[in-house]
């Protein structure tokens, strides 16, 4: 367990990303509208992709790369708006700036995405106590904002203490242990596996989920979702299944050890 | 030149699978609207990759196969209705005979191109002397047909060949010029390319007709469109890379061949 501040003081640093992440966001939405953005979220398929090449130095062959744009893609595809539906014509005529954000949103996610992962892969500390450190850091900050909302509002509603749990029902109580259930998984995610399967699961939810809801809930199935569904299981299986699987690798030229000896054999005594 | 009945009969079997493809074409449209026929046609690539691996015996490797699907993918994508468009939601809802006849129309234009392909390689005919043999039994079995309409008609217009052109403007020759064109580059792509070539150009052609109506016509450019000429291009670049373009094939091992001489020197004075 390693309990140096030089090691500890790394673990702050995703919440601060985090931190200016939701911020950017929320700018991004004063200037595009809930479609273009949730469009826009995929790019971080991609940013994700590259700051993995960049800053873990992990190598991905060119079908790889051609994977991650086509899970970007397929993911945008299962998203476009069927017919006759209301303010879907808005996706190219946001000013630019909310474009801007949008790629400097998606580059933010997938920096604490690899930061993350270097803090969870850096040592063999056990996963607990990284997360315990990760989230005590995002813990206090959120805590200070409280307290400075508290000073703000001169304690008119009391210590944010006191009114922390005001409001909680059992519905809220449960997406507590959802999202907190997912935060475990996705640290376990980036120890064990990369940022890269956390994209794919996460996208594959995605799909999942707009395939439950028509049945559930009674949507109507578009095309485009039947298409981004093919094109991000085509991506899944280019990026990794080996690659003898997906192409004809000429073998290596067997050579019967036999043969070879009487050959060289006979060179080695005509010299 | 080959010019015995054995070879010169197999001329006309394109035709007549053209003249059941064009009849099942018209019996589908009683079934489907425009826009599913057209997403339809996409088939065409799927059944033309399994009819090419079939009867040309041609092996394709998983990627190759991955990528036929995603041109398919890509050009369905690409024609996806924008949003608002009248008449969009009807894809799921035509009845099941619509589809069956739409597989069997993609079946019927896979099974002439691949023909195609093996009548114009089978021999070093001239492409000329081929396209010939071609053309001519097309245009015997049209005219045929103009004579029984004017059997049917009794000749109260007069024979076909009076009002062959009639009402032919500037226009209609330029028509009949790019079709012509058109056949010719077909058949040369057949016997010095192959049917997943043309397959490839066709969609590259319907994409870039898109893009330049956009710039032409100012045409509403759709997100769709932009997806779709992605998932096309790297559906090319997965099909006809070479396989150590796209995965890193791990390099044969190198044996330096004066120690194997050592090596198996040794084992031979040995035994």
């Amino acid at each position: 367990m390693t309990t140096d501040w030089k090691s500890v003081r790394l673990f702050p640093i995703p919440s601060v990303i985090y931190l200016i992440h939701n911020n950017v966001q929320f700018a991004t939405l004063m200037y595009v509208d809930t479609s273009t953005y949730q469009i826009m979220g995929n790019l971080k398929i991609v940013t994700t992709g590259i700051l993995f090449r960049l800053f873990l130095k992990k190598k991905l062959s060119n079908l790889q790369w051609m994977a991650i744009v086509l899970l970007a893609v397929g993911t945008t595809t299962s998203q476009v708006k069927g017919c006759g539906e209301a303010s879907c014509d808005s996706l190219f005529s946001a000013p630019i700036q909310g474009y801007m954000l949008g790629i400097l949103s998606a580059c933010l996610s997938a920096l604490a995405g690899v930061y993350t992962e270097f803090l969870m892969k850096k040592n063999n500390d056990s996963l607990y106590w990284q997360n315990l450190q990760l989230y005590t850091f995002g813990s206090i900050f959120n805590m200070a904002r409280l307290v400075v909302d508290d000073f703000r509002g001169g304690f008119e509603k009391g210590p944010w203490w006191q009114r922390l749990f005001n409001g909680y029902s059992i519905t809220t109580w449960l997406v507590v242990l959802n999202l907190g259930s997912t935060g475990l998984l996705v640290s376990w995610l980036m120890k064990y596996a990369d940022n890269i399967v956390k994209v794919y699961s996460t996208s594959m939810a995605m799909l999942l989920t707009m395939v439950l809801s028509v049945f559930l809930f009674s949507f109507k199935p578009t095309l485009q979702l039947f298409l981004g569904i093919i094109v991000c299981m085509m991506s899944l299986h280019m990026y990794f299944a080996p690659p003898h699987m997906l192409v004809d690798i000429p073998p290596a030229i067997k050579s019967d050890p036999e043969s070879l000896v009487n050959v060289l054999v006979d060179r080695k005594t005509d010299s």
